[in-house]
């Protein structure tokens, strides 16, 4: 369960697509939300969008792994695909802000799974300038999202790695390094236990 | 600090030497050793070579880090130059068994900054040839050798990754990416919380 957070503007979006773009055995995690579509957005792909009955509907039978207000709108995470997905063997790509990351880290079982990256603008001006580079928002909107994104960053400390993204490509890189790196750790090694026995029976 | 162990024969120093060549950012810890030098070793680049009472008086004055006793020779890791190479801000890495990588757990500091790879042969068969193909040992010493790799196997879970080296190239791949995936913890970036501090002032 590989966990992307960062301030809005901070290139995550684009670092998601890449990496699920080039890597075969990660799904990206569909978020739910109350959210009106923006130009462009596709249901299923880059949301679910459903109205606030519908969310709260899901909230209360616990369908949702986690779930998050944000400007007014609704955003949650949908419980079955993500548990379809890991039982089958894949890892999950979650685009959550850091107070998802914090209900998924306490929801059962998934604390030991998760891999946490936050990923940093290198300046406030760069941050700045991809926020107003939209183009589709009102100056207040620009400011209430620069607000919002010194209140995310002020979070980055619960966060195992920190991407600071200078550049797109070498950020990708250091993405894929982390996933191939914690795909490597010990207790992630299905089997691990079986090879080691057999490799000793036969010394 | 990178500790790579294996048994012998895993293909643990060819690994540790492409590591060193490919990447300008780590240091090779050299151990000090009472063993004799093989044909083509290099004192001060393979091993410190030392006798018994140099090797003691080491380790009695608080010299070594770690130290541990390997069929009748002695092996330990001298303090100096490990110390110099962090506080230049450099990585070390530590080409030492399962006693060793225990002691240098143990020693003060060291357990936050640790990382910790075991390497294990694709098969018996594998590492079997390897340690006959070496062609220098008599039959009983290939036999003694691999009743203690079956033995140094069998610390594999203490370590945080595992390798398993059925390809070099592609281990040494993986190796990079687990140094690289490291060095972005967050808590091995230093200045990171002045970065953040002056990027949410500027916004």
């Amino acid at each position: 369960m590989l966990v992307l957070s960062s301030p809005s503007g901070a290139g995550k979006t684009t670092l998601s697509r890449l990496l699920l773009a080039q890597d075969s055995r990660i799904t990206m995690s569909v978020s739910v939300t109350t959210r009106k579509p923006r130009p462009g957005e596709v249901e299923g792909t880059d949301y679910y969008f459903t109205d606030v009955d519908g969310f709260r509907h899901m909230r209360d039978t616990g369908a949702l792994l986690e779930h998050a207000t944000v400007f007014g709108n609704l955003y949650g995470t949908p419980r079955k695909p993500v548990e379809d997905a890991l039982a089958h063997g894949r890892d999950v790509l979650f685009d959550i802000d850091w107070q998802g990351t914090q209900q998924l880290e306490e929801s059962d079982g998934a604390k030991d799974d998760l891999v946490k990256v936050f990923i940093l603008p290198p300046s406030a001006a760069a941050l700045e300038e991809r926020l107003r580079g939209r183009g589709q928002d009102a100056d207040d909107v620009v400011h209430q999202r620069m607000a919002k994104a010194s209140d995310e960053i002020s979070h980055y400390d619960a966060y195992d790695y920190i991407l600071i993204n200078e550049d797109v490509e070498k950020s990708l890189v250091k993405l894929k390094a982390i996933l191939q790196a914690e795909r490597l750790r010990r207790r992630r090694l299905t089997g691990l236990a079986h090879f080691v026995n057999t490799l000793r029976a036969g010394l």
